[in-house]
């Protein structure tokens, strides 16, 4: 059963998948989405596959293909399909998958409340919260946790067109945990961190390569770009897990393009997804493990090597 | 008669202005938008109130604050006043106006020509086209004349949220003339820019301080921050009117704050309608009486005192 946050926040509608491949189009069609989030989905997605004596390699492939980007998505089907073949055993690691999401949200938010001072009004982008992970979130959970700690002003969030995650889904979250936080347009937050309005931009991410570069929605590079020139930290909240040491750098990232369609119903429109953030411009990465900084290679391999 | 622009590109429906207050209610809900037609259509409005015998000083106000950031409103309030009291005197100077706007949009595309090398893949923000102008535009302007002499490969539009100035109405105008382009969401633009898709960003003006910083459509800011830091050309078009040397630099014109309501209709929103940018992003700004580069300070004031 799956929350269908295409219809957030307008409607609270659940969604029934009954196979492999209903869960495989959720995720395709974004009614489950977020890296965290869309790894869970698909280990249970093969769960139900074993259970109903669907052919697994046929499923594992069209779970993984559903997206690109994300490499959780790959990692948690390795992990459940490790597993071996018996319907309960799969659904236990299925399962044990989604809880130990939870516990490294958990980890990760309170390693992050050394990012946020007394007095913080973060800047946000798209949607990292409960909806996107499973547990209460990487970068929206570490909102959480430093406004359960006092620590929060008031949050920006980026709408994040063209879908709107972020002031569908992440103020949709917000309003329910009484955290106070404005919406702005995408482009707004140039001018907002350039007047002193944002104390630290604070992302998720759907791959983070071995250099320390990240992929994450679109719109997340300029964001970057805006806090280094304005002396505003710029922090990438996100499990080990989305760490992929076989990609090198962000160069070797696939970006998804998804349909012109999603931007404009009446003209030609170029959809890119995700970008890349160079290394360079992070002052930190929070995992499970710790608070991250540059040199970004080692301290990223020992995350990843201590959480295995 | 005013092309209601909240309507394109669905529907072509004509709004009818009757009074000095109509016309001040069409600027500011945006019926007619773009900082040298609302000069224009200010311009006629005062004109109208002449000659239906209303109070030209009530008349004159009310049109001046129906928005406050472009300058070109009150100059050519201004500069239609100064024709007197007889209404024909005042149609007549209206008109003028216009034609003249009509001319200056022309020297600007023939002078920003040079800003084009062949095969240029212009990113544009907003709208700056004959809708936003009454001639045939400013940025819009310089790529139609561009596009004329085979130098355009592609444009790249920003939608330019909230209210999709770029997906609603740069769309429709360069559907029209045939010229091919793209619609991107605006947080697409800095990953674009980044992978070397655009060749020079092209944006108009709402007010360009004497310094030379720039107030324009939320998001320019951001485009000028992601152009230098990739070496591309950030050009801003606009006619000397948009000049006003009584403004010293970008922290003293005003940023209009409009309605929530535009951002989000469920929860709050900061909506800031536009951003200054300042000089030191700027490639060139392209007038009326030529390409302006930097030292701006002595070059404005040339182009607004051989303007005069």
């Amino acid at each position: 059963m799956l929350l269908d946050q295409r219809r957030l926040p307008g409607e609270e509608t659940w969604l029934e998948c009954r196979s492999a491949a209903d869960v495989a189009e959720a995720v395709a069609t974004l009614a489950v989405r977020g890296a965290p989030a869309i790894g869970v989905a698909a280990a249970m997605g093969y769960a139900l596959a074993a259970r109903r004596g669907e052919d697994l390699d046929a499923a594992f492939e069209a779970l993984r293909s559903a997206r690109p980007t994300a490499v959780n998505l790959a990692w948690a089907l390795e992990q459940v399909r490790a597993a071996g073949s018996d319907p309960e055993a799969l659904a236990r690691r299925a399962e044990a998958i989604h809880q130990a999401e939870v516990e490294r949200c958990r980890a990760m938010s309170e390693h992050a409340l050394e990012l946020f001072p007394p007095g913080s009004r973060p800047l946000t982008h798209c949607n990292t919260g409960a909806l996107a992970t499973g547990g209460h979130g990487t970068a929206l959970g570490a909102i959480r946790t430093a406004h359960a700690a006092g620590r929060i002003d008031r949050v920006l969030v980026d709408e994040t067109r063209p879908l709107l995650q972020g002031a569908r889904l992440t103020a949709w979250e917000l309003d329910r945990a009484g955290i106070p936080f404005e919406v702005i347009v995408d482009a707004a937050a140039g001018a907002l961190i350039a007047t002193g309005e944002v104390t630290q931009v604070v992302v998720g991410a759907d791959r983070i390569a071995a250099n320390g570069d990240v992929a994450n929605k679109i719109g997340t590079y300029a964001l970057a770009v805006l806090a280094d020139r304005h002396d505003v930290p710029f922090v990438v909240v996100a499990p080990s897990s989305t760490i992929d040491l076989r990609t090198p750098d962000g160069g070797a990232i696939p970006i998804e393009r998804r349909a012109a369609g999603e931007v404009s119903a009446r003209y030609p429109a170029v959809n890119p997804a995700f970008d890349v953030t160079p290394a360079s411009l992070v002052t930190a990465i929070v995992t499970e493990r710790g608070v991250h900084r540059a040199p970004f290679p080692p301290a990223l391999r020992r995350a990843v090597e201590d959480a295995a």
